[in-house]
């Protein structure tokens, strides 16, 4: 499978946006596929604050399926649903609204099968440690960071799509508020000229549908769009991170409404959490919790700290998205958070590749491929980043707004992708990670070895004979599994290349819980860094 | 400060209880040092079932000070209420009851100032990583396991007691339900000859008296009892884990009352939760809650996992207690589960010395001494046990039933002991784990670097120059800390060497985030194994 291949959003997507931005009528698209973007337009009151005065929501049934699913206020009049259909099927929906003019519409649609690269959303597997697209195929995330990339002119957005096409990329985490300075800056109505002359209770659509149109360009090139709903970053000091309590709720009732239905979203509800002064961990519980009950689309939902690791088990909480700078220096760190989590685990930070004169913004790519090795042991995913720039500042580079990367890590990157693809389903799982075997894989099928800087000049083969527990024990209740034979690569993974060794490797019982290859019992290694070996079994 | 030096339970501990056998005055002593154990005998009912029917409490009251203390029934007829003053003063005291004999009895009696080697019960550190004395002093948790000590004969638990009084051992993991062969097995009131023959609903006395008679003796010698009230092991099929909810209640509410006074008692709620099959982690909070309300004196409360993770963030829990084979074969690895509990962390099990045929029995001395080594530096603490055995059979060892302790840990466990009471207050604290200095003690005063099985030929002198966060970062507010000038020793943690270095090192601004020693740049090692560099201020 290319790392370069790219699913696309839903055909009938962009024909629903069309036919509701073209008229008010009740009907939307009668057709769209499943996991598709249906919407219908509804006219309604215009006066007051219809943002706060006005509710709306819709009831879509299908085969005794149920979603009740949030209306937004579009501006001029203009009232929005969106759906994106779990399954195919004739959806019926009728409207539920406080104003007589939304209320009692009703329509129906057919939800079809989906067209190529449309694998569905994002959702945890079932193991609970990785990821998979709704239809079964294997998410193997490798995201990026350019936090602000989608608050840019538009000829910068279609610069960074354009390098996302070719690069190894499929999660973007972006900021919705802006952060570094950006063309996009007022997602409330202005009341003033200040920074802080904006009104909580009234968006502005424009702001919105500008955003969303990142999202959906991101879809059509199969990235996810990992949203950051709040961040400590005020230089301007506009306050969206400490709006009261009742503002907080309708925005992300808003968001939630306006953006859930896409299905590349993920929700990200702070990055470094524990730097928003203004917000108590029970109030992100709380935000967590109200976004939740908004989103019938069941997004997945994580939050980023700075230095307090948050409480990732609590049910809100999807998945595990970490900032830590040594935590993926060494599989077995990686693994363990989780052990913590119980939960997948992306490394969203762990330092970028760059000049930056801070420790966080200046690895070399070396140091940042290694990092992305090491998670993949530990049965992790990490996350890129990268502050190239003259000026070695983070406001103006791939991390503050996207564009052209520069950075050597990227291709090696694109080929770890390669090494991820071609793994175990559905993902590297690490293996006995308790008795620090330090191998991923998929038990008497594939096992990879990494040995980041350390120039070994051969590995002994050691393999465990019990598959292990959830997190990597010999149960007391082990049983043996296969002696089998297995091809072996070792891997160059910074050179980028892959080198088979000559002949097979049989395993046989070495003790009550290790297999060895007596016959071969090593690999001679070239003593170069950054190797790694993999083992495939051979079947007869 | 002696690694020997052992505290004592406060005298009038031994007064009360005499006091209160010898008759049923309502009154207990009349003196009880601080955090001593006070306690007075009721005479009440015998008949029907008294540890179903009859409720009995006493309020505690003393300079604004308000406890609600439960009683218990300690059979013939007699009632027993024990308490440990938290404060000094006169504390007055009223029964409740639904028995009338038991109803409204009332007395006082004095806190008094804590006798020699009464420090109070131990306690979460202010800083949430650490164990302090009710009085101040820290408490270096050193602990050890002898899972069924308490329910040898008498001569073998005075062996075990024997043991303990020269091992640098400060707590001692103990189950209360017989799990290995033992002497004591019924803590019910049987009802025939088989091994389910007993009744839930009645405890037997003697078992409990026996018990808090080894708590008693732990607290003589100033160890701690970690009280295991659960866990899987039942070879026998008694069914003690497997009790309906009520029994549970019952059961957790009577050891509470019997159990919480004696200061050196901690709470496990279970070994291993993970395979108790019959309880979920819903029923694990529930009677967490249950022990946390029953339990006046507040202990410590934890609870131990075989392969899953406790989410110990949870109010319940006061302290991470992790078993983990692989956790502390790196200190950044042991680091990362403060971040993850935000709690201290007891990694209770790391593997035993021994000669099992297990793995996890079968550590040589020199890799548990290495793994409690990483722990400390971690800022993190460590437990102990050992399987050695003619036999290597797990249920015959100290690990099983105490007795003598013959591993070659053990003084290189006391050497380390040492170290610790030598080293910062209130515990060695990893300092920017985050850039993987792999440092603890305190900045600025004291640095401690471990080098494990590594063999380095020097130690380059390099030192944050920030104080770093909860976590380890560098804070963007971070302030440069003074350039000091050092003494360095070289320690030889297997040969229990402490080697000043001659002369001393002054350190420099090396670049915004370091200190170097620009005289004297590094700190030969003569390329053994086991060793850790300290460095420690020297003042003008």
């Amino acid at each position: 499978m290319s790392v370069t291949r790219r699913s696309v959003l839903g055909g009938s997507l962009a024909a629903g946006v069309a036919a509701s931005t073209q008229g008010f009528a009740a009907e939307g698209p009668s057709r769209v596929e499943r996991w598709g973007l249906w919407e219908t337009a509804l006219h309604g009151p215009a006066e007051g604050n219809p943002f706060v005065d006005v509710t709306l929501a819709a009831v879509f049934e299908c085969d005794g399926s149920r979603v009740r699913v949030p209306g937004f206020y579009d501006g001029e009049g203009v009232y929005r649903i969106r759906f994106s259909p779990p399954e195919m099927g004739c959806w019926r929906w009728t409207s539920e609204s406080n104003a007589p003019a939304l209320a009692g519409q009703s329509g129906a649609f057919e939800a079809v099968a989906p067209g190529p690269g449309n694998h569905g959303p994002v959702r945890v597997s079932a193991d609970g440690f990785h990821f998979t697209y709704a239809d079964g195929t294997p998410y193997r995330q490798m995201g990026t960071t350019a936090y602000a990339w989608a608050l840019q002119a538009d000829a910068k957005c279609a610069e960074t799509i354009e390098t996302l096409k070719t690069a190894p990329f499929n999660k973007m985490r972006m900021v919705f508020f802006p952060s570094v300075p950006s063309v996009a800056v007022d997602p409330f109505a202005r009341t003033g000229e200040g920074f802080q002359d904006w009104d909580a209770t009234r968006f502005d659509p424009a702001y919105f549908r500008r955003f969303e149109d990142r999202i959906r360009r991101l879809g059509e090139i199969g990235v996810e769009a990992d949203v950051i709903l709040y961040h400590p970053y005020d230089p301007d000091k506009r306050g969206y991170s400490t709006m009261r309590r009742a503002d907080d709720e309708r925005y992300l009732r808003y968001i939630a409404a306006r953006f859930g239905a896409y299905r590349n979203l993920w929700w990200s509800m702070a990055n470094e959490y524990d730097l928003v002064e203004a917000k108590s961990v029970d109030d992100w519980d709380h935000l967590g919790a109200v976004l939740h009950a908004a989103d019938p689309h069941d997004r997945l939902r994580s939050i980023h700290q700075f230095d307090v690791y948050y409480d990732v088990r609590k049910p809100w909480i999807t998945h595990a998205s970490v900032q830590n700078n040594f935590a993926v220096l060494d599989d077995g760190r990686a693994q363990l958070h989780r052990a913590f989590a119980d939960k997948p685990v992306i490394f969203d930070e762990v330092g970028y590749e760059g000049n930056f004169s801070q420790p966080w913004g200046n690895l070399t790519p070396e140091e940042l491929v290694e990092r992305f090795w090491f998670g993949l042991v530990g049965g992790t995913y990490v996350g890129h980043g990268e502050v190239w720039h003259p000026s070695g500042n983070p406001n103006y580079s791939w991390l503050g707004q996207g564009g052209k990367l520069t950075g050597t890590s990227v291709p090696r990157l694109a080929f770890l992708r390669r090494i991820m693809e071609d793994g175990p389903v559905p993902g590297f799982e690490p293996i006995q990670a308790w008795w620090n075997y330090r191998l991923a894989g998929k038990p008497f099928e594939t096992y990879l070895r990494y040995f980041g800087k350390e120039t070994p000049d051969e590995w002994r083969v050691v393999l465990p004979r019990g598959s292990g527990t959830r997190h990597g024990r010999i149960p007391p209740w082990t049983e043996s599994g296969p002696a089998n034979t297995y091809r072996a690569e070792i891997i160059d993974t910074w050179n980028m290349t892959v080198t088979p060794v000559d002949g097979v490797f049989r395993t046989a019982p070495l003790n009550e819980q290790q297999f060895h290859a007596p016959d071969r019992p090593a690999i001679a290694l070239p003593r170069a860094p950054y190797l790694a070996v993999r083992f495939s079994r051979v079947r007869a």
